[in-house]
């Protein structure tokens, strides 16, 4: 009896046979073996299906493990069931178009063979082995409602050890129930100005482009700051234009590398305080310090007008998205609010892991660790740059992860042009100048010196050095 | 010689003394005691220290420590250094008030004993070894760039393990490149209505309040749909006031536990494609069916017209903040773009134990787990209640973590007081109701059966018996 579904079943049939060997059971491989033949196009809309007891035979199976099949497929919209006209392949299985290839948003230039640009740790240097002990131990001693509905606040085993370290190591003043957990700078501004705080907001005339698109983005306008060797020209807050709010990297100027000096800490919070004003510090690099101990937070001088943001992006992995704000008292609630009941928090795991790998000291030794494989480092980069690079000046205190070269001026894009023929990706100082801002313009290249892995260093400061303009008769 | 200093330096070696015990070294135990003086009040501002050599005769520290440490204060503004008038301490410090204490916002009656509120999965279920030792292999195994700045796609590991485990298990059809990782369905909404999508959207006219208030924060107004016990009534979408995207819980209505029938099923996508639409099919908890293999994913049929979101945070832990979006490949872009360069991504190494966590078939292993047990848990319900309060109807299909018990009308807000007293926490099924809905209002309960420990849930069976309704002579 020829009838139309028989070379549907035949073909049903054989690709059945190719599938059945797949996992589950019996009746989950046929109907995985359907849609695929009604998706691939094999079996096209409106196809009658066999009945049930004449594909059973064909294919061996109990005749209610294809009744189920075919029930679950018309349950799905596969198939259509009619009252005397069996089942059909349903009208509207589209087939899918494969997506789009899509890299990532090049970052900078990804195909060049040595990386010296500013912004992430040696990614190589992740304290792997530790941070597994520390969540060994965090899984173990975690009580059950840790893996409950979060607390937008963050796990209070990490605000405490929180406010122990950062009051330790930095000079921060603080409580556990001022700090609250977030992912990092960038979703700090994010809860703060979208809602809580409004523009304009005083920043420092050199800063990262990427938090100020974030702040463009919310609205906020940015008035830029001058800055020189001893950071951000506080005593020149303005006072009118309905400035309230300031911006600042005090322990290290971001990128040109000074460090904040004595009165302009002191005239920074003095002017939040007569204007009733707010200092954001953002502390990325704080631990990091070469020469001496590093200075400690401003938030210390006063926690009521200094909101301080932390993370470990510079210290263990910006992979991690884990951070900290600590608070002034009134603000708590309104960055709760913002960050809402669910969607703004991190995971728990890793911030109790965090909480461990704090209390417990493995903390403290990796960043010694770090501090030392950087410090060795940027050494060996002023070393370099002294016997084939005399002319060229490095700027900045012994600190951080990265250093600023000074370049005659109008050479700075002829650099980092020639740098990238050496296969060099690095970053020029202007493209952290705001746009706005009226000091003197400089030339130079901001060197991420923790950037590559410890074998690729020696070649990336090679490939610079042949980048780097001759030595003219002025050099 | 009586200096107005000398006391206040012996009320400072009595402090060091105090003090010099912490760890690090002699100077920073020194500018420690210095700081907590000077916080404290003790050393109150305007004070005038000693000079280095009497503090260090003292203190019996080396000279150039006291030094060392009056230097590290100065440049941290604690104290003022003046040519001829010594060292004093500066102006500006404020001593920190304490915060205010704050519990977190409390999601229901925290204090009470029995809680069955819907919405979580057991945290005494979170598989604490299986997962650490997903996490090892994931932390072995992880190249040095899952360290560095994370990709807002989301790990390539976990999207290739969620596009064939979607595939295999709930019909979803994708590729990895049409995946991007979020932190779960709020997360997913925010994105989408934060600047790609907009409102009206239509909603079912029974679902999370949470939910709606973030569209509503986010200006997007909800229509709400009408629905039964075999989902929402599609059929019935607008076709006109601009409504162009509807968001469904296709395989288990939430809260009132219908699946969507097949015409349905087959409608929205009509509609979708008819009126250029999109559906968002949130699949919140597509794993847990308990009387036959679950229904496959809406987005099966048009993967163009329908936006897939799922998350653990019902079969591993919300605590996790880990959630998939598998979108139209027209939306991929717009959503990375949403996302930023940053902030909200989620945490690699998560992420990379996920991957691991599904490809070992651990999530397997602990989904069947999950199923048996709270199929269990459903059974003991039905069973406790045909027993004790046979009058109570327990509707929806045998799925989920939560179960609806239908109440006489205008009763339901003194059984959720009964409750109370009780010390049972419940949520009545009209917390859920869209304001605007227009179907008959029905009154119920929403029993989140998975919530409570194994070791604590006949106890809160118990209390919701002691607190169901008597029955009367008409039940």
């Amino acid at each position: 009896m020829p009838e139309s579904w028989v070379n549907s079943a035949e073909r049903i049939g054989s690709d059945l046979h190719l599938q059945l060997s797949g996992t589950g059971s019996r009746r989950a491989a046929l109907s995985r073996a359907m849609r695929d033949a009604i998706r691939s196009g094999r079996l096209p809309p409106g196809t009658r299906l066999p009945p049930y007891r004449s594909l059973a035979a064909d294919l061996g199976l109990a005749r209610n493990t294809v009744a189920d099949a075919y029930a679950e497929l018309v349950a799905e919209g596969w198939l259509a069931a009619r009252q005397g006209s069996g089942t059909r392949v349903a009208q509207r299985a589209e087939p899918l178009k494969p997506a789009r290839v899509r890299g990532r948003a090049p970052r900078g230039p990804h195909h060049l063979t040595h990386n010296l640009r500013q912004g992430q740790p040696d990614a190589a240097s992740f304290p792997r082995t530790a941070w597994l002990s520390s969540a060994r131990r965090a899984l173990a001693a975690a009580p059950n409602d840790a893996f409950g509905p979060g607390d937008p606040h963050g796990r209070p085993e990490l605000r405490h050890a929180l406010a122990d370290y950062l009051a330790r190591v930095r000079g921060v003043r603080t409580d556990p129930g001022r700090i609250v957990i977030c992912s990092g700078f960038a979703h700090a501004l994010r809860l703060l100005f979208g809602g809580a705080l409004r523009g304009p907001l005083a920043v420092e005339s050199y800063g990262l482009a990427f938090h100020r698109g974030l702040l463009d983005s919310a609205s906020v306008r940015t008035v830029p700051l001058a800055l020189d060797e001893h950071g951000a020209r506080t005593e020149e807050l303005p006072r009118s234009k309905g400035v309230r709010a300031v911006l600042l990297t005090p322990a290290h100027q971001f990128p040109t590398g000074g460090t904040l000096r004595p009165e302009r800490r002191a005239a920074v919070v003095d002017w939040a305080r007569r204007h009733g004003g707010l200092v954001l510090e953002d502390d990325y690099d704080g631990e990091f310090r070469y020469d001496r101990q590093p200075v400690g937070a401003v938030q210390g001088l006063d926690p009521d007008r200094v909101l301080y943001v932390g993370s470990v992006s510079k210290s263990l992995s910006p992979a991690l998205r884990l951070g900290w704000m600590v608070l002034p008292d009134h603000l708590v609630d309104v960055v709760l609010a913002a960050k809402g009941e669910r969607e703004g928090q991190t995971g728990v795991l890793d911030q109790l892991t965090l909480a461990d790998f704090i209390t417990s000291g493995a903390y403290d030794r990796h960043i010694r660790r770090m501090r030392q494989r950087y410090r060795h480092r940027r050494d060996r980069l002023v070393a370099t740059l002294a016997e084939r690079a005399p002319h060229i000046r490095v700027t900045g205190i012994a600190a951080g992860l990265h250093a600023v070269l000074r370049l005659s001026p109008g050479t700075e894009r002829s650099v980092v042009k020639a740098a990238t023929w050496q296969g060099l990706a690095l970053d020029g100082l202007n493209d952290f100048r705001h746009p706005s801002a009226t000091m003197p313009v400089a030339d130079g290249l901001v060197i991420g010196y923790a950037t590559p892995p410890e074998h690729a260093y020696g070649a990336a400061l090679d490939a610079l050095c042949r980048a780097l303009p001759p030595v003219t008769a002025g050099g």
